[in-house]
């Protein structure tokens, strides 16, 4: 029997307590706001962002769409974010991805003031989180936490394998899972025999973006998988990095995509949103 | 049969580099110069000072001490490192350990300018390493694969195992190691058969400041493995984190304690000393 990890009830919790944070923070005078930068025509971005906007909405965060089109230039893109960091209304900051082809994500988000990062993107935010300061961490990777830590999966001592090196998913998640005293392998596409590490996972994250790139041959009886890809699909729908058909059964418990790592996702990024407009 | 992965010769090829670049600094009226900030009475860090100090000048790069004494406030350590960030004629700054009790490293470190960071101790140069972005890594770290590099072991795909979660050495080793394209899996106190860990290693790096910590049973025979560790011995001579007695002759390669991966970090330090000075 394979648990389902479901982020639904979590997501659903963090938000009530967004929604009452947000409307204290309202009544004395903060009304608390996220502005989300976006550099690009691209079609499942402007869903994502969509999405952000509703659920802010929703639980009485304000959220502005900072569309500077997808011919921006890089000193564009970093005078936006700087004026946003100086901007005592704005509370929280996103640089949505993907950016124009001239411009690195790192040295934009660099732009961020830390006490915006809502969604860890600067690297000094991950620098400071990999030496155990205090620090934003990107909200995909704390809600990887989150979720082991809602369902009860002990970290200390055990395996943890990631599959994916993103400075926005398998590095931060990886930091994570160490502060809470896990053995930690990183894997990615260079990895030879990856089935064999993975399998040594007591703990197994996949973030790659790849469908189905994890698989019965990659997953011990006993493990704890969390599906962090959100790979769209023809159809509409979304599909994870864990084939869910031949791994649930197998496994001791897996997240569902959708309802697992997703909703978990916005919520937390909400709630740093909060964390930062209290600071 | 053990090869010996000396750090002799490459450190002095190093030393002999940054000797004329100082020299043509000098000449060019930018004489390099390396501070070092000390908050202690620790007899083996005064030891280690002198060392670095002594190795400076052999090459030509001047350095200061700048010793605050063992009962300095965590403000006074800051106040100096900014002033020395300001200070043109300095290049490189380093802040020496141990710290007095009230003092966190990475917090002050945070005064260092990344520009002059030459030891990585800023945790924006972690950050900014861990996102694959220019900066200086601790200088150990770096020292690590310099040794790995100057010796021709193969990184990309092997399994390299960090014992050891510092954040001057296991966390930036493992991230340079990544950046390289090993699998990189970090180690420490509460991981849980060590021993069964690090015999799936091809490159073992032991990074945790335990004498003989790593043993036969925790090396595989074709293991390639970097003794990180100094360990002061009553006697006044060191020794590393690896039992060689026990190591050498069962693995591929081992460093030496001392002679390994010791002088590569100084002259690696003198190295990025250089490369602030020149920038």
């Amino acid at each position: 029997m394979t648990t389902r990890l479901s982020g639904s009830e979590l997501a659903a919790g963090i938000r009530a307590e967004v929604a009452a944070a947000a409307a204290e923070l309202a009544a004395a005078g903060t009304p608390p706001r996220l502005a989300v930068v976006v550099a690009t025509a691209d079609e499942s971005s402007a869903w994502y962002v969509r999405s952000i906007a509703r659920a802010a909405e929703k639980t009485g965060i304000a959220c502005s769409v900072v569309d500077l089109g997808e011919t921006a230039t890089p000193d564009r893109i970093r005078a936006e974010l700087a004026a946003l960091s100086r901007d005592p209304a704005v509370h929280g900051i996103i640089l949505q991805t993907p950016l124009p082809a001239d411009a690195v994500f790192e040295d934009l988000a660099a732009s961020i003031d830390p006490a915006k990062d809502v969604d860890g993107a600067n690297p000094l935010s991950l620098g400071r989180l990999a030496a155990g300061l205090p620090a934003f961490a990107p909200a995909t990777a704390a809600a990887v936490l989150a979720l082991l830590d809602h369902h009860g999966i002990p970290l200390s001592g055990a395996h943890a394998v990631v599959v994916g090196r993103s400075n926005v998913v398998g590095k931060p998640a990886a930091h994570l899972l160490l502060q809470r005293d896990a053995t930690v392998t990183i894997c990615h596409s260079r990895t030879k025999e990856l089935a064999e590490v993975t399998r040594s996972a007591d703990v197994l994250v996949a973030a790659v973006g790849r469908p189905g790139l994890v698989a019965a041959e990659h997953v011990a009886e006993d493990a704890v998988v969390i599906d962090v890809g959100t790979n769209p699909m023809p159809d509409g729908g979304l599909v994870g990095d864990v084939d869910a058909g031949s791994v649930s059964g197998r496994v001791a418990a897996l997240t569902p995509v959708p309802g697992g790592v997703g909703p978990v996702t916005t919520a937390l990024l909400l709630h740093q949103t909060i964390q930062a407009a209290r600071s």
